[in-house]
């Protein structure tokens, strides 16, 4: 019976044991699991910083928000809707009173002509040709004022606000039912109402079909190798990713009489594509044992003068700011990140003279500096139409998402035509 | 007697179960320890980067190697002593002998007097005052020849070398053994043997035992905010660091007009100091719960329009870069970093349009650069008395290194005389 006793006692303090254990085991691994996704705080070495994200998740509140990705996400290969749909609900129900302070516009020919304006609106009349843009210019905030910033405190992108400024409310409704605006302009239809910060008027004889493709993605990618990363003549540029808005940044280093220009992307079938638009020479990490910034540090003797990421991946980032050149070298962040990446390098990348900046909407402050994008058009130095690949009817505009979604073409034109 | 077997059984798997569990605690507790110290992969979101430090440690040839912090590294506060001892030893052994492309200079008057020029020099004469840097300009690289870099290919500092570039040999000995060059300069002594390329010709009329500060971290404070940081006239600039580098950065933003210079430093003893340098504004992080750049947001609506970090401690240069502006902000690092640091930072925060550079030596050029920041001071633009606290003999170099290193004063002038 001892025995029984001892090995009974035995046998329980063995469980006790189980159990406390599986309970440490279960801690352990909650533990990892918290630290996996972030909550916690296993890694010494992490300096805490706490960052806002700047770019919110909307409100349930804005219908097909999903575009908002395909839209102002230019940063990736996407195609060009925002002048265009912005409901797919019949569009008779859409025309908006006249504000004060507003435009109401009139989209004709593939582009946007101002139809009627608000009281107190001296800058546009009826018939003026414009293009209506995310983010706005007050021409009187801090921002506006300064030489170096587009990034108006007033009419900023916002994604969540879904009103008019002026009074909150929103002017198109369904039935009595609000429907809120898009991203400042709900050019998802034939009429919309924005404010006259953002708006830009142009030359009334430029072609609306083309020059619609400057409201995102490729004046972001133009503005940030002309106005941001600024590489000289003769000078060497890398580009990472060469979608729609990496390749409008190889038009302004072409433009700006660069010698070589440099194509990365983990998609070779983009590379032939990409030789229209300059790029000389082309890279694709996926060749390569070695970080991507040392194959483009020995291709150029140390590094290039400017490189420019367009592709948002934290990866590409970091090499995009590690294969410019000590002494000189610029790199441009294009690409809107994952909203935890963290971007990490050694300082000493920094002290040996490089630059790192970022740009939002290629640094154009939309009303003064579009129209002058537009001129380069106009007078040939800047060619719009190789960026526009496919046109489609507005009937066909899941056509154009599918075609987007999938990689295949760079812009789609929609057209308000049947 | 089953009971027994049943028990015996049931208290071996348990046993069994145990061991599995102690073993997989143990592993749990292995990858936990690993993490900890940076050898595993916990954290999803550590981008792995493999970054080179540029400063490596020196080989144990060259003597007295400890002054090379002292010296060089000029971001935290330190006395400028790379003009003068390098030995504590006779001095009467290091009469060396003039080579090609090398000048002899002799040490007068607390300041550099070439003594004798080497074979192919053109550009110095004997009697000329001259500043050795200890980062060399050879005008002939890709860096000399860019507009934007200092970084000399072939001078640029190098504290493993300890021998002339020209025939690998070092100009000085003792009883037939080698001296090592220190810096590229060796400046602790009545006479050294430098580079052409390391001496900048400077307005003989200047006092040598005031502009010799010029040779090191004042010019590196000065050009971070006059020639990387560029702030204009009323804007408001923050300093982290208020030793001699950062004084020297907030005696830049004094002349370029700056109307709010915000100092950031932990030891509150230094902030009567600051006064006399321009700094108009305090802020002590350890008397605030939220980081300071929370705290600078707050006093500038929005951030500062520029930063220069002098301290060389990450979270600093962290903070100086998130409490400029967005739109419009730069940020400077200056301070040399841990060789282990990590700049960690959201990219939103450079997409806001922010800007990070780093800077060496201020940007300053040796030869092009400092005799116009020598004229500076000839004509009453920049005061340089206000930064040199102390003035000691040669003799009592231990006790200069002492005041320096208790933090005592800003630069003490060595003098050869006893």
């Amino acid at each position: 019976m001892l025995h029984v006793i001892v090995l009974f006692c035995y046998s329980l303090f063995l469980f006790v044991f189980v159990i406390i254990c599986c309970f440490l085991f279960l801690v352990l691994l909650l533990v990892l699991f918290l630290n996996y996704i972030g909550l916690f705080f296993l890694d010494s070495k992490t300096a805490s910083l706490s960052v806002s994200f700047a770019y919110t998740l909307p409100s349930p509140d804005l219908i097909l928000w999903d575009y908002i990705g395909y839209c102002y996400c230019c940063c990736r290969q996407m195609l060009q809707v925002n002048q265009f749909l912005f409901l797919k609900v019949p569009l008779t129900n859409f025309r908006a009173k006249i504000q004060s302070f507003l435009e109401f516009l009139d989209m004709k020919q593939q582009g946007m002509i101002v139809e009627s304006v608000g009281e107190g609106v001296i800058e546009l009349a009826p018939g003026d040709h414009v293009l209506p843009v995310f983010t706005g210019e007050c021409k009187d905030c801090s921002h506006c004022k300064s030489e170096e910033s587009n990034m108006c405190s007033l009419l900023r992108i916002n994604t969540d606000r879904g009103v008019m400024i002026h009074d909150g409310q929103s002017r198109f409704s369904i039935n009595g039912k609000p429907i809120y605006h898009f991203v400042g302009t709900s050019t998802f239809s034939e009429y919309t109402v924005v404010h006259v910060g953002c708006v830009a008027k142009i030359n009334p004889l430029a072609p609306l079909d083309k020059v619609c493709v400057l409201s995102c993605g490729i004046s972001t990618g133009l503005g940030a190798t002309l106005n941001v990363a600024k590489p000289t003549k003769g000078s060497s540029v890398a580009i990472f990713g060469l979608g729609a808005v990496g390749l409008a940044a190889a038009e302004g280093a072409r433009i700006a009489g660069v010698s070589r220009i440099i194509g990365v992307d983990l998609n070779a079938s983009r590379f032939e594509q990409a030789k229209k638009f300059g790029v000389t020479e082309f890279v694709n990490p996926k060749d390569h044992s070695k970080p991507v910034q040392e194959i483009i540090a020995e291709m150029t003797d140390g590094g290039v003068d400017r490189s420019v990421e367009c592709t948002g991946h934290i990866d590409a980032m970091i090499s995009a700011f590690e294969c410019v050149h000590d002494g000189w070298g610029v790199a441009v962040l294009v690409g809107v990140p994952h909203k935890e990446a963290v971007f990490k390098t050694h300082p000493m990348n920094l002290l040996n003279e490089r630059t790192l900046k970022g740009t939002f909407f290629g640094n154009y402050k939309p009303r003064s500096d579009l129209p002058s994008v537009v001129e380069k058009y106009m007078n040939r130095e800047l060619e719009l139409e190789k960026f526009i690949t496919h046109t489609l009817p507005f009937a066909q505009i899941n056509k154009a998402f599918d075609l987007m979604l999938k990689g295949e073409g760079l812009r789609c034109i929609i057209t308000m035509e049947d």
